[in-house]
């Protein structure tokens, strides 16, 4: 493959983006597997993607694999590992320490992917102080002074839809530059503030509207 | 607004499809707070999208609101519902007792909305037969058995990825039509069984990347 210059990584699109964690998915399956080499077309194939999609997805960020090889697994794994910052460690912290906090704080990729949970907050006095898997869960009322401290590079929002915009506007004001937010609302936040979604609730009425669709047609 | 035909639902695109549950939510707000209508220029600015947009949307599933009048929010809040299925229940049974299936089976809006968990069901013997938030453990491998017995709309996978396939196998042979995934796998499933995925591991590295690049941006 002729080497091409890269091209503004501003601009991926967010579909590609979307992509880059299933392409590290399967070519840490692969590396695993200790596959060496990989056809952009069978690499493709995996992924249920076309190989000229695939070889355009990876020229957004640069030239790999040669042609009639494929690729080194182990370096585009690398390549794409350092794409997508797993190369450099992310503090976090989590607001609001119910059961979908114990179920990230337990997660074993995270921690192995470079992501720490550093501490949790909560505004129940019968949860503060206490650990949850080795993290322990502080008063929310120090959050700010928290933030002051300490780098936070992730604030992740597991806290009611009735307090998230609140806790949401604490983490700017701290500095923290990228929140996820499960809580189902839409955060109002500066534009220089990263905010991924993960709306559980929304996902299931989708399901259940596919459902009924799929009934549908049948009866 | 002239009446116009319904288009048909077969054809929903996924983009309005969720949106749907996003209409849910806000027309939800509006009646707690006893708003009686809104205009589609109002509700459509709500929730970040033109009002012609809104009208487009709502016009697949047939003709709601007046010229001039906007929406009785009560009347819409119920015809939304019935779209996504809201007026009826679903049993659904989650496959890996880990926290989060712990945190689904306390999510108090499911409840409300329809959703009840009839079961949960795990491979480890010391929490078989215990109880989360009312729901009873049991052993996997009666699953199957469970199934010929009980009509089970939705699978909830939140077991590992190494076993997500063969319990989605188990789920699709037992007549189940719609599987709530939660593992970072693609399952494979015949053409008339639903999947809906959360991935939350890859939620988060998309968040990671676009963190960076916003960094880079800066820098």
């Amino acid at each position: 493959m002729p080497r091409k210059k890269k091209k503004s990584p501003d601009a991926v699109p967010l579909a590609v983006i979307k992509r880059l964690p299933l392409y590290h998915r399967y070519l840490t399956m692969l590396a695993q597997n200790d596959v060496e080499r990989i056809s952009s077309r069978e690499l493709a194939a995996k992924m249920g993607i076309t190989a000229s999609q695939l070889r355009q997805d990876l020229s957004w960020f640069g030239s790999f694999g040669q042609q009639g090889y494929g690729y080194r697994v182990k370096d585009l794994l690398g390549e794409v590992s350092k794409i997508l910052g797993l190369d450099r460690q992310f503090q976090m912290i989590i607001l609001g320490a119910g059961n979908l906090a114990r179920a990230l704080v337990s997660y074993p990729n995270f921690r192995r992917r470079g992501f720490y949970v550093e501490a949790i907050f909560d505004s129940n006095p019968d949860l503060i102080g206490k650990q949850v898997n080795g993290v322990t869960i502080k008063d929310v009322k120090y959050l700010s002074e928290y933030l002051q401290q300490h780098t936070v590079d992730i604030g992740i929002i597991t806290a009611p839809a009735s307090v998230a915009q609140k806790l949401a506007d604490t983490l700017v004001a701290g500095g923290v530059k990228a929140i996820w937010n499960f809580a189902p609302i839409h955060l109002k936040v500066p534009r220089d503030v990263v905010v991924e979604n993960v709306q559980i609730g929304e996902s299931l009425l989708t399901l259940s509207f596919r459902l009924q669709q799929q009934e549908r047609r049948k009866s």
